[in-house]
């Protein structure tokens, strides 16, 4: 079992360990004082984890109330958000009382805002199910739902008491989705830590389980350091979001349906280093090492838009940014720095 | 003009004046670095000040957009929230953008949490124009909004970066919501300033408009200074309480339709002060000033529930708090204290 110990407004442990979960009800214990427990899981976590999740915490002596709704993006709304306060409301949940999300990215963003916001903040208990929530959205505090007008446009930042990471969960997940979270992982390598990178040029996506305690612990290593210097996303946290610029681009040209984020992040990650190259801030060779080590994971795909497509997405992007636009551009592996520049300046990167 | 700066999580003035609301331009130039301005108000006070908050603005060159609803708690919801924050998205509000709270406790509680949440939290500025918000609600910032299940159950806490305080805007109030905001004043005085408490025993609803900026300068002070101590509400903050156990629950005998709540808290502190008196907490004498000081404020009012009826709308409200129940006493002008007690000796206090 590895412990990443995070000290942001509020100390916590991320716990990391193959087989975890038995440890479920002594873990919590030692992070909350509640004894009380809504577990909010979607419909597919549900049916695998639930039943188990909460007999552990039963067997503590807790009273347990679960929310189940239904899997997807589309449920991260305001509407199923007023469900989870009803629901909390009814049980009488209080400030004391704590909110377990038990799942992937869309859980852990609803249920920690609806911890973060109802009776202005309740206790809250991060178990990520994905590869993705596990190295990145469990980790940081970020919540938030989607309104019709974007995607995480209203959210709290929300510290947890505790991140349980149990790495077994990751045999239960498609394949699909283990490529997916290697997105982001690939990501951390670049920005921070040219071993991690090293590391994952050794293994590929039917080799990497065997490490995978250790590569996670690094991921939330690194972002924990981050979050430690930045909490509330005003300078060093924009590093975390190297490709996610093009990246976001390019799901907003699927309209957030025609490909995974993983996948976006990975493609904005070789476009902005080959956009890097031909301005000179990076070698071409940085990226083909990228590359190489995307198609490990079979992140290395084609994607329909074209710089003049994405154009269009950057601007609107824009307009929610203000005047200027920062890019995180990577100068070599493991070396990462933000570029603001008015966004005229980066369009006239994407036409060239 | 008075200024009382506050150190809390955030630093940030609370400005009080006669007629200040000319200087609005200048003040939020020295407050905040934003440029767009979003500002809420209902549609009885965006009537009388919006046009020319808007112009005030303007004049210093930033852009301005306004949302204006219906008046009344019932617009505290979810709903109304879900139109502000399309609002927001709708005129591509940034982070770095201003939302202000044109008016009283409702606009003030809601646009301060669409302030809170939309984004993570954009700018925020108070400009309070009932005498319950400028000495109660616009400090402190508690933000939130009513659901089906209760009042202010989801919200946050939110630290404005200004709250303007014109003592002129009272001018415009009807006479009912001025005794309804004393509630709060004389509460004051009782827990935290045997001057101020006396100062009101001087004066009566009439006569208090010459010395109401000195009056409310007391009140913002001392309720800042509790803010500073607690300000996330763990401990010292349910001073504030004082009169609320009892007012909250004749609110809600009321359905929050048939009293106001500087009314309900009135009664509340004079059926908390006679119990108190009763189980030898404070002298009976303090009953009759208290009783004395209201009446000079048109707040000596009798109200239909009994002690039973009481009983069962604490034991309601318990259910959210857990066993045990704080209750705020006052031992004398001036000085007041909590005291945990489970819920059945408070209940016993009722019955006897």
């Amino acid at each position: 079992m590895k412990i990443v110990p995070v000290n942001a407004s509020k100390k916590y442990d991320i716990v990391i360990g193959k087989g975890i979960l038995k440890d479920l009800g002594q873990l919590v214990k030692k992070s909350v004082k509640s004894e009380r427990f809504a577990v909010i899981a979607d419909e597919n976590v549900g049916n695998i984890y639930l039943e188990r999740v909460l007999s552990l915490l039963e067997k503590e002596g807790f009273s347990c109330f679960s929310f189940v709704f239904r899997a997807g993006e589309a449920s991260k709304s305001p509407s199923t958000l007023n469900e989870i306060y009803s629901f909390l409301a009814r049980e009488h949940f209080t400030r004391m009382d704590a909110v377990v999300a038990l799942g992937g990215g869309v859980t852990g963003d609803m249920a920690g805002y609806a911890a973060a916001t109802y009776l202005r903040g309740m206790e809250f208990i991060q178990i990520p199910t994905s590869l993705l929530a596990q190295v990145d959205s469990s980790v940081g505090g970020k919540t938030a739902v989607d309104i019709p007008e974007g995607k995480n446009l209203v959210g709290a930042f929300k510290q947890p008491a505790l991140v349980l990471i149990d790495t077994d969960v990751l045999s239960t997940l498609p394949r699909d989705f283990l490529i997916d979270g290697m997105g982001e992982v690939v990501k951390y390598g670049m920005i921070k830590s040219k071993p991690l990178f090293e590391q994952l040029c050794r293994l590929d996506i039917d080799t990497i389980s065997g490490e995978i305690e250790d590569i996670i612990t690094q991921c939330v290593s690194i972002k924990r350091d981050v979050v430690e210097k930045d909490e509330f996303d005003k300078g060093e946290r924009e590093l975390l979001n190297f490709g996610h610029t093009l990246g976001h681009s390019i799901e907003q040209y699927y309209n957030y349906t025609g490909i995974s984020h993983g996948r976006a992040v990975a493609k904005g990650m070789e476009l902005i280093t080959s956009l890097a190259a031909k301005k000179g801030l990076c070698s071409e060779e940085l990226g083909s090492r990228l590359s190489d080590c995307l198609a490990r994971y079979e992140l290395k795909i084609e994607v329909k838009p074209g710089l003049g497509d994405l154009k269009e997405a950057v601007l609107n992007d824009k307009k929610r940014r203000g005047g200027d636009i920062d890019i995180v551009i990577c100068e070599d592996v493991g070396v990462s720095c933000t570029r603001k520049m008015p966004v005229d300046e980066f369009l006239s990167w994407l036409e060239d």
